[in-house]
């Protein structure tokens, strides 16, 4: 007869992190025990609540010692499941390690603690005149987007996660603690432990501090909304501006599903089409003349400036429309809860991955309004599933399978930037059949119990 | 009584792959047995040179059977000794694996066999209007520029060699073969084993192919040398231009020394002071404004423009000036040979650590001019060995020991660009201490026989 680790674990954690880091209460147990997707989870026997990296190190050691899995948490918005507990595992809730550490206004970097929020972040940086600017636009923990490898809207411009953090803090499976890169912007030395890190989703360690790359706030903006007459013209539209002298901060595709479900959900003014949302930046002179330059470019692929925002508050209201396509979206079907896909392909790829994805939803009866970060050739379908309504679900995975396999049929992967969590690891799997083996024995290398969120990325 | 397996693996390669690739020429042995760099090497037991992954694969396969170890090579242009063999090893040399595989140009990405030269590859680009602006100013191969995650003059507006990696094919240490990565821009999908072998120097397995990111050929560049009254005025120059709307295309800082090596070397005319060349890029019309920005903010750090050229000749000849450093800096001491130093630092301690370092040399009897890739805190001394002057080594060692120490000190890192080879295996570990362990079983779990590149990176 085994005995449950439980009671022993969660004493030893109280008495040595102190009463109110540790609780059972059913209502926080049941509120972190998912994040924001429709993958399954059970109650943790525990969530812990550190106050530091020491706080860290000491709840992994004792889980260690107990052998108890831990599923580190950021914020709780990822949409793969990666922080889903089980029964017999602590969740790990990073969301109380909310200290700015340092800010290097000169050096453009800053140590956060992983649960400081992009929105914290990024208000103490607004007196230095610069910003976080990677990550999604959903509001989110560095620690989490860390560890999912999160990227967003102005990925095109200042790359994803990856490219935007320079060295971490991370508290490996046994409770050691290890840094990894520098303060320097750049280095040779060793093996690149920070990238091992960056997407693997807690699975082989938990990140507590994080020094990230800083960028200046523009001086200006300017942004534009056009209308295309298709999908094709789009994108090639969007490979044009690429390759030109463009500097594109942000390009979004919106199609005429999302720009349908946003005139109904905003006041959004847009003819229901194809539609491209641009912003570029820099000074005030450069951002006129990178316009004047995109719209002689787009004339050339028939698109129809809809709108156009220099002013900082006109320009917050227009990407703010394009952030409420998820509420917009879920409002089509009352009560409906949305099933994100998030496939990325080379751009040039995009049209026929997007039409044949179309073709096949006309195939069910699903409404499924699409979101692309086209200038990385990722995008979204947000499949509406009416409540209740089993048959939705089913028929929603198996468009997102077949999504998927199109996507690596096209050279292209299965995440852009959602991450493995549950929802991938098939798909994962197939993407990376023979680096799954090099995969497993890093994995076996540095949480060899399998502790760290087990059954996360590589199942 | 031990046997060799020298002729057993050799015979069983040469079956394997054909005579033609596989060579005991004394005279091949010893002009692949080492890079540029001063360190120690022994000629190996043979030369292999393979013309394809599973050629590589087949190699690797026969060399783990007998034990014997392997030591990757590009194009040998590396200053810490990566490269260099050992009398029991077998050269692994990927000169021959030359051919482009694939340019993307719309999508902005070409694949290469590791042998592939940098200026091969831009040679094909231009066709496209594309380039691969990633890498150092002396030519080399893709694959060992991955392996060594180089960088150089672009990389404080393209990155290094690690954001511009997308994919890697690379044969581990029992001869499987791994595809990392996809050619998607970007991806949060398994582990990111990219970064891993990125600057792995060939100890974790053996890159035969790379997708690497291309990038357009500006429409317009607009270079300039400007002198300046002091360090501190440079570098403080420098960060400002990086926290303002500047978009740096390059900035290099060349000591007075340096620019005395220039003058006697090429003609070179600038005065002789601290040096900052800087090139701008984009259309015509924003590299003369961004010209024109930077000219207005380099006054108020006491700058005067020297030269300044527009015209792509004229750019050309400028930018070959400053990659003539190394053989004008050699040129100040005949037969002298350069030990070059490689730290990075927070771009704020870079005034500090350059003044120190150079109090530190003239406490010697030491030729070192100073160049820095300022934007990213790097650079380099080299510090001129008159032959036969093991004090003068010695010496020298002594410096960089101290330099190294100063950049830790700082936040900064042993080596920005050249890699840890043989020469940073003692400040590597010092800079990683708690990482250490962490980095040792990665390399035990992709290498349990430590086979590839034995004595490297980890020692």
């Amino acid at each position: 007869m085994s005995v449950s680790p439980a009671p022993a674990v969660l004493k030893e954690l109280t008495t040595a992190l102190g009463a109110g880091r540790v609780s059972a209460d059913p209502g926080l147990l049941e509120a972190k025990a998912h994040d924001r997707s429709y993958h399954s989870w059970q109650p943790p026997l525990a969530v812990v609540q550190p106050r530091s990296t020491q706080e860290v190190a000491e709840t992994m050691r004792i889980c260690h010692e107990h052998k108890v899995p831990v599923v580190p948490r950021g914020s709780g918005t990822g949409l793969e499941g990666g922080a889903n507990t089980s029964a017999d595992s602590i969740c790990l809730d990073l969301s109380a390690m909310t200290q700015i550490l340092h800010i290097a206004a000169d050096d453009l970097y800053a140590t956060v603690e992983a649960g400081v929020m992009k929105s914290q972040l990024n208000a103490a940086l607004a007196a230095h005149r610069l910003q976080f600017p990677a990550g999604p636009g959903v509001d989110a923990s560095v620690g989490g987007m860390a560890a999912t490898s999160a990227s967003g809207t102005m990925a095109v411009r200042y790359g994803t996660l990856k490219e935007n953090v320079l060295a971490l803090t991370v508290v490996l499976a046994d409770g050691s603690v290890i840094r990894t890169g520098s303060t320097a912007k750049k280095s040779s030395s060793g093996y690149d432990l920070t990238h091992l890190f960056v997407g693997s989703e807690g699975t082989l360690g938990v990140i507590t501090e994080a020094t990230v790359t800083l960028h200046p706030v523009p001086e200006a903006n300017k942004s534009g909304v056009w209308s295309l007459p298709s999908l094709q013209n789009a994108v090639e539209l969007v490979v044009a501006a690429l390759r030109s002298s463009l500097r594109l901060t942000r390009v979004e595709l919106l199609d005429d599903l999302t720009v349908d479900a946003l005139r109904k959900y905003n006041g959004y003014t847009a003819p229901v089409t194809e539609t491209l949302m641009v912003e570029f930046s820099g000074s005030a002179a450069e951002v006129e003349a990178q316009y004047a330059q995109f719209a002689e470019l787009a004339a050339h692929y028939d698109a129809a400036e809809h709108l156009q925002a220099t002013e900082p508050d006109e320009c917050q209201q227009l990407w703010q429309a394009r952030h409420d396509v998820l509420p917009a979206t879920v409002a089509l079907i009352p009560g409906a809860a949305p099933l994100a896909t998030d496939v990325c392909v080379p751009i040039s790829k995009l049209p026929e991955c997007i039409l044949q994805t179309k073709a096949d939803l006309e195939s069910v009866d699903l409404l499924a309004p699409i979101v692309g970060h086209v200038g990385d050739g990722n995008f979204h379908l947000a499949m509406l599933l009416p409540p209740g309504d089993d048959a939705a679900a089913t028929k929603a995975k198996e468009i997102n399978a077949r999504l998927v396999d199109r996507a690596l049929a096209m050279g292209g992967t299965c995440t852009g930037e959602h991450g493995v969590g549950i929802g991938k690891i098939g798909p994962m799997r197939t993407e990376h059949a023979t680096a799954l083996e090099a995969m497993r024995a890093v994995k076996a290398a540095l949480d060899p119990a399998g502790l760290l969120n087990p059954g996360k990325v590589l199942g």
